[in-house]
C-alpha cells in the first residue's frame, strides 16, 4: 500500500504524432476529503505518459487524468495509508524540519555529476553514502564541464550529438561563452534514459534517507545546456518539475554559482523561480547558490539560503548576521572541501573541514562538505569512494545536534538550543587548558567534546563558578545541559 | 664619539625647592650648520635636571641649555660622528625604513608589563630577546592589572601608595571605572627610578637592534594611572617624550586598546597625539591601538596602522582593503597569541600563529607575535621565557622577507615585491598536491617554501606553463623569481 509522502506513478498510453515532448499535455486532478490538487504529468518515451503523485495525507484519492495527449480521460482512486517516513523537509524558521514535525539536521555533501556517470560508479556513490553520516546530496541534472571533468557523461539530457571531446582538457569559461556549434541537440526532445537515471538515483537517495538538493542550471558546460533559449529553458524546468516532484526528497537549487551564468539575468532567475514553484504542487525546499554574491534571499519563494562562503573572507561568522537578515534556515553548501588538488576551495584537511563543519552548526546553520583528492574520480563531481578523514566525523557531530535540537548563536563561539537547557561551546582551532563557567544557581552537567577525536566526557554536575580543565588541544567543545 | 642617531646626554645640577617637575623647565637648543632643533629637558631626581638629544646629521654642534631650572645658561659642543646604526625607523609609502634608507621588516611581540617586573625577570626578557629574531617589543609604561597579572609591579610610576592587594585575583573592569580610594599618589611627583628602568630597558632593546614600541595609555588598571585628570595626563606625556625621544628605536602607541580607555574621548586622544608630536623633535613613528573599533587612522598625524583583528571577522584579509584606504604602513600587533590560556585570543597553536604572520605579511603588512602559555610569567605580560613554537620560526621569514623586499598584495594569497621581480604565493591551510603557473616567455626560477619546516627547495628555472609538484602539506609557499 502506498503510505502518505510516497510516491504513486500512473502510466499512460497516448498520442506520439509530432514531437509528444511539446506538442501535447497531460494534467492529473487528485481529490481526497475537500482537498483537490493538481499535477502535470511528462511523456516518458515509446508512447508513454506518465503522472507522479504524492499524497499528503491519509485517505481515499480519487483522480482524474486529462489532456491532449490522449482523445480519453482516465480515472481512477487508490488509498494512501499511514506514513512510511518523516515526508518533506521544510522551513521552520531558522532550521528544517520533516514534514511530520521531526527536526532535520542538514549535513551535506557535494557530487555534482555523480548522477550522470558511468552506472558502476554511480552505484560505489550509492554504497558509500549508504555508510556515511551525510543527509542531503548536491548535485546537477544537466552534465558537467571543468578541470578533472572532461569525459562525457553517461549519457545526455537531449537527443543529439554532442562537440568532439578531442583537444579538451581545460576548462575555460570561453567554451562556455562560445559554444561550439558543432553541438546539434534537439532540446525539444529529452533523452528520457537520461531522467530515468535521474529518477532511479533520487529513489535510491530517498530509500537512505538522503534529500536529493537538485541543480537545475549551471555554468559549467560546453554543450551549451547552461545557455539555451528562453522556451527551452522554460520547457525543462516544466519536465523536471513533472517529473521529479513527487519525489519527497527533492530540493530545487536553481543554480549552481548563478552569478557565473552571465546569459542569465535575475529577471531570468525569478521567471524560473515562477516556474518552478508554479509547476510543483508540494512546495518543495527551494533556493539559489552563489559563487560571490548571495541572492537576494529575502525573496518570498526563497526558502532558505544556500551559500558558497567567499574568497577572501571567511564569512563563517556572516551567518551571524544573516540569520537575522533573512530569517530563513542557512545551509553553507561550500566553504572549500577537504582534499589536495590545485584550487584552493579544493584543498583543507579534514580537520580543517571538521572544524568549518562544527563552526557552522555552533553558528546556527547548516554545513556542507565535499572532497578533492586528485584521483581519476573525485568525490566532488564523479562520487565514488572517499579518501578524506572528515566525513567519518560527521555521525558524531549529527548524534550532538539531535541530542541538544536547534541551536541559536549567542556569540560567534557558543549556541543555545531552543529552551535555553543546552549550551554548546565550540573553541575550533583555540586551545584553552581550562575554563571558568558561571553557572549560577543552576545544576548543570558540563561534558568535554572532542570532536576529532569523537568522545564525550562527563565532567559532572556544577553550579556557581566552576573552573573545567580543558586539554589544550584544538577543535574542543563544551555542552552544559541544565538538570531539571 | 657620538654618532648620528646615537643619545647625547647632558647632565645639570638645578632648583629642587618646591616641585621640581612641575615648578622650573629645562631646554636645550642645539645647532648645527644652518639646523636648529630645540629639546625638553626633564627632572630626574636628586636636583639633577638631564637633556637629551639625538643628533640626526654627522657634524658640529653647538648647544644652549636654559630655562627656569637654573638661573644660569649653559653651553657646549660635541661632534657627531659617523653613524652606528641605520637610526630610526620612517614609514615610507606602505613599508618602513630606517633612517639611512635600510628596509625595515617588522616581527613584533608584545609583553605588556616586561618593564616593570623584578629584575632578574626583564633581565632573562632581553636574554630571550637576544636569542630570538623580533626587531620590535610592544610594552606599557604604566603597570598592568589584569587576568593573570595581579602582582604590583617592581615599582610605581609615581611617588605614592598602592591600593592593597589584598583579595585582588581577577580583573574586571570595575577596578578600572571606580578606581579604590586607598590610592594615594602625588600625580606631579614622578618616581624617577621607575623611569630610570624603563630608560635602561629601552637602551638595552636598542642595542639588540629591537625597536620599544611605547604604550603610553592603557585600561588594565587598579591604580588609576587610566584616569588621572588632564593637567596629570599633559605632564606625564611631556615627561616621557622629553626623557625618551633622543633614543632612535622608540615608537609611541598613544593606548592599547583605545576604545575600551572609556573616560577618554576621541579630542582626548587627539590632544595626546598633538601634546607628543610638539613634543618629540624627531618626529617617532606613532599611532594608536584598537580593541574593536580601528581608529581613524586617516588623521594626518597617525603614522602607520596599529591594528588589533576583531573577534568575529577574521579580517586579516582586511588588510588588503586597508592598504588601499589608509595608504600606510600596516601592522597587525594582535591577530591572536600562541598558548593555552582561557582567552580565545590567547590560545591558538604554534602553526596557526605563525601561519597569521605569514597571511600577514604576504598581504603586505607586519605581523606581531605573542605567548600566553598558563604559567607563572606569561611571555605576553611578563616577558621572561618562550615554551612554544612559532617564534623559532620567524627568523626564517624575516630572512625570506628580506630577500624578496617590500611586499604588495595582488590578491589574498599572493603578493610581488616592488619592481615585479618576485612574486610570492602563500597558500596557509590549503595543501595542493600541485600548482600550475603561466610564465610566459619570462624565465623564473621557483622555489617552494615550507614555512613551518623552514626549508627552501629550488624547482629549477623555466618558462611557459609550468606544472610543480607540492607535497600538499599545509603552510607551504611558492617563490618565483625573474632572472634577468
Amino acid at each position: 500500500m502506498i503510505g502518505v509522502w510516497d510516491t504513486v506513478e500512473l502510466e499512460f498510453e497516448g498520442k506520439t504524432a509530432g514531437n509528444p515532448f511539446t506538442d501535447y499535455e497531460i494534467y492529473g486532478e487528485f481529490t481526497c476529503g475537500n482537498g483537490v490538487k493538481k499535477a502535470s504529468g511528462f511523456y516518458d518515451g515509446d508512447g508513454v505518459y506518465k503522472i507522479r503523485f504524492m499524497p499528503e495525507q491519509e485517505g481515499c484519492y480519487s483522480y482524474r487524468v486529462y489532456g491532449s495527449f490522449s482523445d480519453k480521460e482516465f480515472c481512477g482512486s487508490f488509498e494512501a495509508g499511514k506514513a512510511t517516513s518523516s515526508g518533506p523537509v521544510k522551513a521552520k524558521g531558522r532550521h528544517f524540519v520533516y514534514s511530520d514535525g521531526t527536526p532535520y539536521y542538514s549535513i551535506g555533501t557535494t557530487c555534482y555529476g555523480w548522477s550522470n556517470q558511468r552506472e558502476e560508479l554511480q552505484d560505489q556513490t550509492i554504497d558509500t553514502l549508504r555508510e556515511s553520516s551525510f543527509n542531503k546530496i548536491r548535485f546537477c541534472i544537466f552534465p558537467k564541464h571543468y578541470d578533472y571533468n572532461y569525459r562525457d557523461p553517461a549519457r545526455f539530457p537531449y537527443i543529439g550529438t554532442p562537440v568532439s571531446r578531442v583537444g579538451i582538457n581545460k576548462f575555460t569559461f570561453e567554451d562556455y561563452y562560445n559554444i561550439s556549434p558543432e553541438n546539434k541537440w534537439d532540446l525539444t526532445r529529452f533523452d528520457t534514459e537520461y531522467f530515468k537515471m535521474i529518477d532511479r538515483n533520487i529513489v535510491r537517495l530517498m530509500e537512505l534517507g538522503i534529500e536529493a538538493d537538485l541543480i537545475l542550471f549551471h555554468p559549467y558546460d560546453r554543450w551549451g545546456f547552461s545557455n539555451m533559449p528562453a522556451e527551452a529553458n522554460e520547457l525543462y524546468l516544466k519536465y523536471v518539475t513533472a517529473r521529479f516532484s513527487a519525489y519527497r526528497n527533492v530540493w530545487w537549487s536553481l543554480a549552481n554559482e548563478y552569478d557565473l551564468c552571465k546569459s542569465k539575468t535575475i529577471e531570468d532567475w525569478e521567471n524560473y523561480a515562477d516556474i518552478v514553484t508554479k509547476n510543483d504542487p508540494y512546495s518543495h525546499l527551494i533556493s539559489i547558490h552563489n559563487c560571490v554574491k548571495l541572492y537576494d534571499f529575502t525573496k518570498p519563494w526563497v526558502t532558505h539560503c544556500s551559500v558558497q562562503r567567499q574568497v577572501g573572507e571567511n564569512e563563517l561568522d556572516n551567518i551571524y548576521s544573516w540569520l537575522d537578515k533573512y530569517n530563513k534556515p542557512i545551509v553553507i553548501d561550500e566553504m572549500c572541501y577537504e582534499g589536495n588538488i590545485e584550487q584552493y576551495w579544493g584543498n583543507i584537511s579534514g580537520q580543517e573541514m571538521t572544524r568549518r563543519m562544527w563552526k557552522t552548526v555552533v553558528l546556527g546553520a547548516y554545513p556542507g562538505h565535499s572532497e578533492c583528492y586528485l584521483n581519476e574520480d573525485i568525490w566532488w563531481s564523479h562520487g565514488g569512494r572517499l579518501y578524506g578523514e572528515s566525513y567519518k566525523r560527521f555521525g558524531f557531530l549529527h548524534r550532538i545536534m539531535s541530542e541538544i535540537g536547534f541551536l541559536h548563536p549567542v556569540d560567534y563561539t557558543a549556541a543555545e538550543n531552543t529552551d535555553g537547557s543546552v549550551r554548546l561551546e565550540y573553541y575550533g582551532e583555540h586551545r584553552p587548558c581550562y575554563k571558568i563557567f558561571k553557572l549560577g544557581d543552576e545544576r548543570c552537567r558540563i561534558e568535554v567534546i572532542d570532536t576529532w577525536g569523537m568522545t564525550v566526557e562527563d565532567m559532572g554536575i556544577h553550579s556557581g563558578n566552576v573552573k573545567i580543565e580543558l586539554p589544550a588541544r584544538e577543535y574542543m567543545a563544551v555542552r552544559i545541559t541544565k538538570q531539571r
